[in-house]
Formats: structure tokens, sequence, C-alpha cells
């Protein structure tokens, strides 16, 4: 550990991830996509942008053999690293420092079954980017754009593989028909609405390449009671033991 | 009235609507996409595909000044027009027996508010067409694409001016790319959910010719509440006195 950094528990499979409050730390958003995406189990995936590692740990937790992460910022990777090995995946997790746009000189081409992103949500230009260049790397589309993401996940992904990308309402139009451009079909897609009487706040999708156009639109997937607690659903990606924390303070 | 013909009762501002046991009968999904689009007092309006006349008369019902209704179908669009003349709405509402797909020697281009359809679901080839070619035309496309629908609707909308549809949720990549290829970008979008605990049945979509990209996703619409009676929203669309019969009969 690192001066100023914390180990903060995930409340899942008893993993715990370095965190920095200088450094972008992972949300909820992580979470509901690391649930979402299709997980092939003792399969491959590739996670664009990975942070703080936790998406990485996350799949590798529901099954995935071997997980490889990139990130741009040598800092989180360096943090993303330690976290990997302090809950002993180094075997099946790998972090690489690198940017997701020159993924060619990273990672081979076609190999992976699943590969995921949750990218920044502002374009350039959309809302006050944070002056910190870090913070402003995860939240605006300073270090990649939504077509770059497309770009690194379609030289990722295998024939018939997926891709699983969350993203804000408004841009929903914008994913989609980027998917499609690049030979990503959008198969599954699903709503995240934080109470149920409101609009979404996210989506999740995941599409696959090569297949037919065909969408599946899942139930809502709603966050909090209205009383302001997590729903069931949100409660049983945490294990039992720990569900009551996660309500809590997570 | 025709021999078979029978009328039904709308349930809504007391109108009446002319149907056949042998054509296509409108479903709640064309009280859905009247009560989604935004209608403009005093404006007028499009229904492509009128069929019945449901949604051209629920959209004077909801405050246009004067609607134009385009169907192929000769029997159901002289239907339509009586059921016009015995709603008292023959000065708002006019039926135009015609083809979309040559909607120009029909009406002029580039002067509605609002441009209805509630289109046929089902591409050629998918699931079974109806024997009947008059059932066939209305729920697959025999005589009108998604394309033909918004070209047409392209043709006669306005600059700013909103087109609103219903489709199936498989085909919602489908119609976002179709709408924003022909400079109707999509504004609105609304899941119908039959239950809560299930995925959608149909959306609602409404784009704006012109518009810059940005959706707004809003909350669920529920159809029927766990004990199979219609949600307080969807009565909400019939009179108050006229809601009970609406739960059960319609």
């Amino acid at each position: 550990m690192q001066p100023e950094e914390r180990l903060d528990d995930l409340l899942i499979d008893g993993m715990k991830i370095i965190q920095h409050p200088g450094e972008f730390r992972f949300t909820l958003d992580a979470v509901l996509l690391a649930f979402f995406a299709s997980v092939k189990q003792g399969g491959n995936a590739v996670d664009l942008g990975t942070g703080t590692g936790v998406i990485a740990l996350l799949l590798a937790s529901r099954g995935c053999a071997q997980v490889e992460g990139v990130e741009i910022n040598p800092r989180l990777a360096d943090m993303a690293s330690r976290t990997v090995a302090g809950n002993d995946l180094a075997e099946r997790v790998r972090i690489h420092h690198g940017d997701m746009r020159a993924v060619k000189g990273i990672l081979p081409s076609g190999r992976w079954e699943l590969v995921v992103c949750n990218p920044p949500y502002r374009s350039l230009g959309s809302g006050l980017a944070s002056p910190n260049q870090d913070r402003a790397r995860a939240c605006h589309e300073v270090a990649a754009t939504l077509e770059d993401v497309l770009q690194a996940a379609r030289y990722l992904v295998k024939y018939r593989g997926r891709v699983a990308l969350c993203q804000l309402p408004e841009r929903a139009v914008d994913v989609l028909a980027a998917m499609r451009a690049v030979d990503i079909e959008p198969k599954r897609l699903r709503w995240v609405h934080p109470r149920l009487d409101r609009g979404p706040s996210l989506f999740l999708v995941e599409g696959i390449r090569g297949a037919k156009p065909g969408l599946e639109v899942l139930p809502p997937l709603v966050v909090y009671t209205p009383d302001g607690r997590y729903t069931d659903e949100i409660l049983g990606y945490y294990r039992a033991q720990d569900a009551e924390g996660a309500a809590n303070g997570q």
C-alpha cells in the first residue's frame, strides 16, 4: 500500500480493492456491468479501462478462467495490479498498463469470448470536465471515445463472442448504432432505474459479433426500494452474509 | 353500418369505432401510441396506416385541430370514414384511401407537426403471415416496410416536427437506426411492460426531424397490475366513469 491509499471491501467473495482518494473510484455501475455480462465458465475476457480492476476481479469471481485488464492511467494500473495480487488472483487476472486505442500492441486479435468496458460517459464538450486529468479521463472521452472503445472491442472479440458496455440513456442511440456499425449486433439490453417510478440512469447492453439483428430487452433493473435500500436483486450480487453491510455502506 | 360490422365503444370521449370481424381490429397498442405522442394543441397530424381510424380520432380528442388518416385497405378506409362521420369529427379528421408508399400523391410535404404510425410489426419471412391478405398487411410488412413508413413520415413532417411509432422490442435497434438515417432523431423512448417483472412487449418512440442526438428514456409503462387489471396509468387514459368498463372488457 502506498501513502493515502486505502483498502476497500468489495463485499463480494471477500475481495478487497485498493483505491486512492485522488483517483477515480469504482461505482455501482461497474458491479452492475460485471453481473450483467454473459460469463462463460472457464472462458476468457478483457476489461477495457479497468481502473481499479473491480470488473476484472468480478469476472474472475463469476467464473472466467483468464481476465486481462487494460488501463491507461499508470497509477491506477499499478494499484489494480497490487489489488489482483492481494486477492491471490495473479494467475487468472493480468493488468496491462496501456492505451486501448493501441490495444494491438498489448493483446492479440480475435481471441476473447467477452470484452467489457465501463467507459467514460461524457463526450468532450458535454458537461464540465474535472481539472484533474486522471478523473477527467475516467468520466469524459479524453482518452477514448465510444468509437475507440468499440474499435478495440471489435479487434479483441472472437467471432460470436460478446461485448458488454454501460452508458447513459441519452447516448443509447449512439451506442446501439455504433455497435452495429462494427458488426457487434446488440442482443441484450437492460435499463437501470434508481427507483421504479423514474426513468433510467444507466443502461447495460451486450452485443454479439456477427449475430443477426434481434434485441432482447430485459425487465428493468431497479436499484433502490422506495425506502432507499438496495433491492433484493442488487443485494443478491453480494454474499448473503455481507448483504446487510452492502445495503448500509457500499 | 354494413353487414357483419359492429360498433365498438372506445370508452374515451364517448367515441364509437366501426369494426369488422374479418378485418384487423385496433389493439391497446394504438391507444398507447396515441397517448404517448406529443400533441400540440391546435396542431395538425397524420396517421399512417390508420386502419379503423382509432389513432386519428384519439389525436383529435387530445387536441389536434386537423388529422389526416391514410389507409391502403379500401374496406378499412371506408369504415374509418364512416367512424369519423359517426363521431361528428368529419371537419377535423379526414380519411384518405391510399398507399403510404405513394403519399406524395395524397398529401403535401413538410406541413405536419406530428406523424404517427402503428406499423406492421413483423418483417416478411418472420413468423407466419395470415392467409387473409388484409390481416397479413396489418401485421406483416406486406404493403409497407419500416423504411417505407419512415420515408413517408420524413416527407410529411415539418422541420422540428415529430414522428411517433411503436414496434416490438426485438426491432428497437432497426427502428432507432432507421429513424436517425432519415434525420428523425429519436428523442423520447418508452418501454411497455405487460407486468413489471417481465421484459417489454412493445416500445413507443418519438423522434424530431433535424434534432441533435440525446434520448430521454421514460419510466416503464406497465399495463397490468399483479392481479391482472389495468394499472392506474392505463385507466387514466379512459374517462373516469368508463374506467371500470375499460378494466373489465376493453
